[in-house]
């Protein structure tokens, strides 16, 4: 039983119109299904219905974050393990949410809804599954060919960490320990890239941000290019991890949710030993080229 | 239980040193270990002993794939799968093989020997366990982060990708079918990259090639510019595959064994649909750019 | 007085809209002016009328490069110039040619026709002329930002060099010489770049291609990824040459002139000595990753 | 008559061989010549004897800079040009400075001391004038291939350029407008590159910073990674000027002098308008990813 990788992720937003606007003309996403209060988008090379939604609320904020299982066996064997940590466990039936099928949702311990989901409505790349030209044509903005990861906020961020490596098999690329030794930020993967979800000290129930995966350095230019160009403010970047070694700009949707382009990192094995940051690295850890973090960064989350 | 990776390659050459030489300022490995007959090599950013063995032969050939398993146990799982599709087992003691414990080799269904294993000893990526610097100075040639997958001949791809895939579970991300409809050439993974295995129709027991991974598109450039300037004969590219999507150049080691440097593809989740290509595509699923193959692609492999 | 640029190349086409859907769908061209029997067409980043002019005729052929003069007395000078050197002048008034004042036309030592202009007309840039954007949406194509060089055949090469550079002050970067040390080949500039105007040795009037300047590396391979998904036929590329150390790829048009897309290069300073290559270097001075020439390249032109 | 190109730039410092070692092996110029007080350094493509020149004083600070002339007859000429305009100007004899010959030397209206010279000895470049490899092999830091232009300030900016275009036929290719409709800061340039001197609006006497040329976009990401691993702190960047539409890094010399890498822009002929930019604009102008300046930026120079 696995996690294969970030499915979707749930926000809600004060202007869905804006912020579909945003999502199809700036990000360059596909519109794949709307219904009364919320809008579903996915990237061009991903093949399930949306990953993700946006929804209709008076307040921007999280409301859940969604992975993929392998197997639909998997959500009763998770859901066991959920509840011996302790968790109680919801079941979602099929045809409550829109584009899947069962899925299983639980409050992690810092706080924020996750679910788990193995039936996805398969709504196909935008390639064709056979003789499928590699270069595809009339893309908009950005692109990105697919959801790479999120980074949530906990008060706990050791207990957090155990809890998706005991329960899910999460593995610790890197991590980031405070003067006490104790863990202050960490990077967990499921799906054989360098991370599938961070989690950094902060109060519970935060997203500090989710990130499109892009190809190459010259995508991170181009990116940059199309934010300018469509007035988008930047947070951070084009710059350099530390961690994760990764190439990255930060920026804001309309609403005020913090996306991230990323591309770049290594191939962590499983059996590659833990990387470890100290705290008196930490400006070169997140931001190699500036050495040092700024407050907005630091501070602001939905 | 499962395989991780294509863990080393073993070849022989016809003269150590110059095969050496070449591996180490050309393609930029690092040697790790050198015995009476053979000389072990890894990239910079593969942590285990070796990935390349080189070992004198009076003929250039291809000894052995060796593919990395997860756990000690697998080794007594994947025998027991594999005599019952019919296969012979040899089991390799600790000790008995330069740089890795115990490990099981066969000779696969179309006669090329693979062997698993699960203890290769740890040397440590080129960076530091704590406070890593991402950009890593003073590394030569091409310098490749890691070994990436290789490309070997079968006269039954089809019988060939089903031992794959049921006695592995490696995963079909992608398949060539000639008029009648069979398989005539395959792309296997199991380590979530596009392909760790391919299988093309040739004759038994040949190895097409072996591939070094590269960042990006900037980095197949500089590749050429090095192959280049040490007068190494390029056989394609730098090109584009329509197969995987990933940018690539063919070129032979100074011996006559060929490698590639590859780079791109996307992210074949476990529960992405195959790819299909029929005869009539070939020249644009192999070569996108070209359209064809050339002769020497066809037909020289080791 | 002096020679700006490579202001326009004149060529015939016998098919005029299947040329102009290939230079403005897939090169990316603007069309600013169609005539009964031709189409002009300019570069996104060029502000003069037209870089390119199609003109149907039964046959594909080279009609005409029309090179850019600083002032409108340039003419009468070049003019007396070129007559003393023995080649009459033709002056082609204001209105006699679309898009452009006076000219002057006379043949080449190499039989080609050439035309000095001095006043064309102002169509502006794509970009705005006041807080323009440096990131320019909506581009199709290949979309290269200008024309850059022309290569033309002659049979005596060293006298045409001559002729460069005596009458217009073509500066010449670079050479190569055949085994009895006459110039085979030779790169001339007159724009700071590496070349205008390249000669090289094969009949008198031909046009071997003209060139379309990209930004980098990127631009090259998605240049490729464009060609080969529009089914064009690439020559070479893409790849590198050793003589002005650009990247580059050949194909042709759909009517068969071959086209260029180059980037890189030094800058030739007016006081940097001409760099000179001998004949048993030719391959790697033409392809510096191949190494050799192909057949098509060497005898194919128009 | 006419100015090629920004030729050398003559800075003091207080540690002449911190400066050294920063200058050769992280930025990766080569020195040329050492006396008693003064290193003399180039890049490796650059033919002349040196282009940066550090000499300790107790003070950083701008000695001067020199620009190189097309004829040794243009000395001459510029001179009484020079003194024409109102300003004395000092001839400097052959031997007086190391590497070069006879030259002049002049206060402009903004108080730099500049200098024009014909004749520096050719000590060639890192590549071979017969048959050179077009890639070079064993370039140490970031390794620029050349200087490309400086910044300096002056209190009267407008004065200044008309004194830049009349005397030496710089050409205005972009200028920034104060509220007022007054030239806030000017764009020049004469090489045919997007510029060879801005000059900004400040203390009159000032350098701002200096830039050495990159390639490629790939290089200002290898000269991030290069600068940070060698603890230097960046000013700004990697980001896109709106202005020149150059991409860039600005960061210090140890000692406190402002360098940046540059790359990109267009073509700027010299039939091109100027483009002109409002005060209002004046963010993304200047750094189009961020569309603001920072303090350091506006205030800090030597």
């Amino acid at each position: 039983m696995g996690i294969l990788r970030l499915g979707h992720v749930d926000i809600t937003v004060t202007d869905l119109d804006l912020a579909t606007a945003y999502y199809t003309e700036v990000i360059g996403l596909m519109e794949t299904e709307r219904d009364e209060d919320s809008v579903y988008l996915k990237c061009w090379d991903e093949p399930n219905h949306h990953s993700l939604r946006l929804r209709y609320a008076p307040r921007v904020g999280f409301d859940q974050m969604s992975f993929k299982v392998e197997h639909e066996s998997d959500l009763g064997d998770f859901e066991n393990a959920i509840q011996r940590w302790g968790y109680p466990v919801q079941r979602v039936s099929k045809g409550e949410s829109v584009g899947q099928g069962e899925s299983i949702r639980f409050e992690t311990p810092s706080g924020q809804t996750m679910e788990l989901v193995h039936d996805m409505e398969m709504v196909g790349r935008a390639t064709a599954p056979i003789n499928p030209s590699p270069y595809v044509e009339g893309l908009k903005g950005i692109a990105p060919p697919r959801l790479d990861h999120l980074l949530i906020t906990a008060e706990e961020v050791g207990d957090s960490a155990q809890f998706y490596m005991d329960v899910f098999g999460f593995r610790l690329t890197e991590q980031l320990l405070d003067g006490a030794g104790h863990q202050a930020a960490v990077w967990l993967e499921t799906s054989g890239r360098v991370h599938d979800i961070a989690i950094v000290t902060g109060q519970n129930g935060g997203l500090h941000h989710f990130a499109w995966w892009l190809d190459d350095w010259d995508h991170v230019r181009r990116s940059a290019d199309i934010l300018a160009y469509n007035g988008i403010q930047l947070d951070v970047g084009p710059t350099r991890h530390g961690i994760t070694r990764g190439n990255t700009i930060y920026f804001f949707d309309p609403l005020g949710t913090r996306n991230e382009v990323f591309t770049g990192g290594y191939r962590p094995d499983p059996d590659f030993p833990t990387i470890t940051w100290t705290e008196d690295h930490i400006g070169r850890a997140v931001f190699y080229y500036e050495g040092e973090l700024n407050t907005r960064f630091m501070t602001v989350h939905t």
